[in-house]
């Protein structure tokens, strides 16, 4: 795509003595990055082409797009590229598995800062590597473009493996609501961070890198799941997404959730109340399902509370007192 | 995803009296914009759950993701949010009727100042979906979020309808070079703006709404094609990139592009060599194929010139003087 500024490329360094991205330009920084990247069995054609080629045997692919703003879903003292990496692939692999796919392949578009050093973009394309290749799926394709503000979007494709998604729109009263993953932490970590922090780690290392169980969601699938969701905006919050979408009432038992010791002392520490991090907070991306009554639930799957008659999402039988999750304009 | 900010929701509007972004909030700017979308028969699961599905018939996807930054890759003085919808389309879809594959859904992710009008977010849903519709894709999902810098980053999936890719490596000595579209509107119309003129209409119309041949792309595959790019950088440049994979040398014919009398007419204006539009100038999304000599070319693809052995591309046997095409970081 052409520029509206001039197109003369320079190969200058930046103080550090690294290259700037844009004294390496766009096709050296490709070339960089690359040159790290390897591939799964599901990159039929990675990156260098007009469009990479990704298996999609059962004849359907599941398909989902996220971004992070730089200030926004991230900061660059927070976070490590790396770190950034390992979280913006997760977002969206996890859409992925909530449908009960697995992720085959990754496609990122990439828009930095012309000053910033290409060792940042280099750790960013590391992370996204890492994290993809722990459910075997590839960075297979992207583009890049210098602009004001840093900015990951990234889309992630997935393999059905020959069943139905699993939408939100299933759950049934008498339903058993479960949940794989954990809530909570990344949002402890979070505040953590935001109160000038940097430990408990256990919570700001959930806030960096989220640990999503990915294979629960095709595991859901399988079992018979009736409705699932990524948990990213808050559990409240997306089993709000869930009730509306299938016209159903959800009550979840506070008393499912234990606190962690580091999440009862941070709390305390910082007078807010944990609950509010494990019922509101976003990004730990643990995966919500419903379940007909009878499915017996693998370890990975606990049950949290219940499907019913009826509409929105309590705790307790009671409305929650409280944020529910995050509004992305807010 | 969560945020660092606040999460307090205002229903505000701008002075315009239209809301903003951050005014409707980010599920009422989504429900507007989906609203405004309908499905192609390639779209098995639309907008609404954690991740699309789009059908892929072959067991396998095209996807190929391009980047637009505001200021950058266009300037809404210049564009309308609608323009800009066919451009980012187009300069993704092209990509994948470059392979050969006929285009089957996008997915966007769009970044926004919170006072942004929604009207802009809802004319650009529009741009996007009516491009997508000219070769019977759908706009399948996507994400949005605030930011300083208006973004829009675009995947395309397309269906290689059981034909292997056709890639930027399988050019061989003695195949016929042919573009299928133009090369040079686009840059002449971007020249024209440049310098504060909105006519000719053809060359600012061109700029603002590519016209691209997407149906060549799988009907250069179908005739066997050895190599196939979109022409986005420029045709020199991208050509550069046909010969490198390829291993070969290019070789264009100057005489094979007329240059209407509008680009003429402004060339001559504005002191340009039009010919430096036609030969390095991006943004029109030609496709350019090399095909055995043997290949009887259709209407849509016309000669331009030949493959031989060597490395590099030249214009009537000569290195060509002046710019190839554009850096992104430049």
């Amino acid at each position: 795509m052409s520029e509206h500024g001039g197109a003369g490329q320079q190969h200058g360094r930046n103080a550090g003595g690294s290259a700037s991205v844009s004294g390496i330009g766009e096709f050296g920084l490709i070339g960089k990055i690359t040159a790290r990247l390897s591939y799964g069995p599901s990159t039929l054609l990675g990156p260098g082409d007009d469009a990479a080629v990704v298996a999609a045997p059962d004849g359907r692919v599941a398909a989902s797009t996220d971004v992070l703003v730089d200030g926004r879903h991230f900061r660059r003292d927070w976070s490590s590229a790396r770190d950034v990496g390992h979280r913006a692939a997760a977002a969206n692999l996890a859409d992925i598995a909530a449908m009960g796919a697995t992720p085959t392949a990754l496609l990122v578009a990439l828009c930095m800062p012309a000053d910033l050093d290409t060792a940042w973009a280099e750790g960013l394309a590391d992370g996204l590597a890492a994290e993809a290749a722990t459910v075997g799926a590839s960075v297979v394709g992207g583009d890049m473009s210098a602009s004001p503000t840093l900015t990951v979007a990234v889309t992630a494709l997935g393999d059905l493996e020959g069943r139905p998604p699993v939408l939100r729109s299933g759950a049934r009263p008498g339903d058993v609501l479960a949940l794989a993953g954990r809530t909570g932490y990344a949002a402890a970590g979070l505040t953590v961070l935001t109160r000038g922090f940097r430990t408990p780690r256990l919570l700001v290392e959930a806030y960096r890198r989220p640990q999503v169980p990915y294979q629960a969601g095709p595991q859901a699938a399988r079992l018979g799941a009736t409705s699932m969701i990524d948990v990213s905006d808050g559990l409240l919050a997306d089993l709000g997404h869930v009730s509306a979408a299938s016209g159903v009432a959800i009550d979840v038992r506070r008393n499912a959730f234990e606190v962690p010791r580091q999440m009862a002392d941070a709390a305390q520490a910082l007078g807010v109340d944990p609950y509010t991090w494990i019922l509101a907070g976003g990004d730990d991306h643990a995966l919500a399902a419903t379940f007909p009554p009878a499915v017996a639930l693998p370890p990975d799957w606990r049950p949290i509370g219940v499907v019913t008659d009826g509409v929105g999402v309590t705790v307790d039988g009671a409305p929650h007192e409280g944020p529910a999750g995050w509004d992305h304009f807010g």
